[in-house]
């Protein structure tokens, strides 16, 4: 503890992964004072047709301008 | 999006869960580039006999030295 | 199965987690045939001050407007 | 928010996610008074031997009979 | 790692979370091999009228029977 | 209802994944009484390079150890 879940959208690189969850570590680290071995972070990606805000697929409003916008 | 899920025992001040979500959201928008705007934030406290690490319910392991330990 | 979890603000009366529980089953019913009795609806309510977007918790935003929101 | 997670087994259309999502968001829109725009919707997808009811995996129970019963 | 999420109805005495937490941790140690020290385990707890099978609320239809029953 | 989720690494064989599901339901079974008809049981498949603790991706940790340490 504590457990921290990234809900984000698949196709992240592994380098972005990497500089993700140290920089989430270190957040709750200057919060919290939490140790850092105490902290476990997971990414829970998500195919773009499983996520929708009013009613409208990701999919279908969003075509490969995945990497630029972060989401 | 992205959406992020933080447990963590209950009983931090308001001023630390300030703290925590912006903590938490800059993280996300230097590692991945993503506008705060997108970024939602949910801080789910839980109890101490309801978290368990080795078959030993936290509360049986810990009394009241929560707030320097960050959990 | 299937499984659905609701997260929304803590204060709806009991009148609308009823409806909201229906609506939601109607909806599954509707979209993937599904049989009512497989489908399970989680009320997941949060507190003002454990929910965040853009680094701002929503308790420091919203005072008192939540019924009329619906959030 | 309002966020709303729904676990359903692999393997429905595009088609049958986009009536999913427009019928759960229409659900809070009319049982809440929510605004369509701040409802999000995640479908999370589970494969047939991760789901287990009274110890037995689904993929132990079923074979190829998901459309037509919507799970 | 592994991680546990246990959902049952708000009201088990600490003795009974003790014995649940105790019995998925060597549930999981038999199962998987897993040594205990890296097995968590988090009792989520759920009020009666925030949970719904065929779009009726758990306290609509139970009424105090909740002990004997184990839900 | 109760509704369990068990978060391990992928890879585990359907073996093990029956022994888990069996194991984690007749844990609930002794320990709250419930009816085995009632518990689910959701396995929740994560990639070694989604998980970090102390702020280290697993799969910059691990390489290949998975299956005897069971995690």
């Amino acid at each position: 503890m504590p457990f921290v879940t990234v809900q984000i959208g698949k196709g992240h690189s592994i380098e972005k992964k990497r500089k993700l969850v140290q920089a989430v570590t270190d957040a709750l680290v200057s919060a919290l004072g939490t140790k850092p071995e105490w902290i476990t972070v997971h990414i829970d990606e998500f195919e773009r047709d499983n996520w929708a805000v009013g009613g409208v697929l990701h999919s279908d409003k969003h075509t490969g301008r995945h990497e630029e916008t972060g989401r």
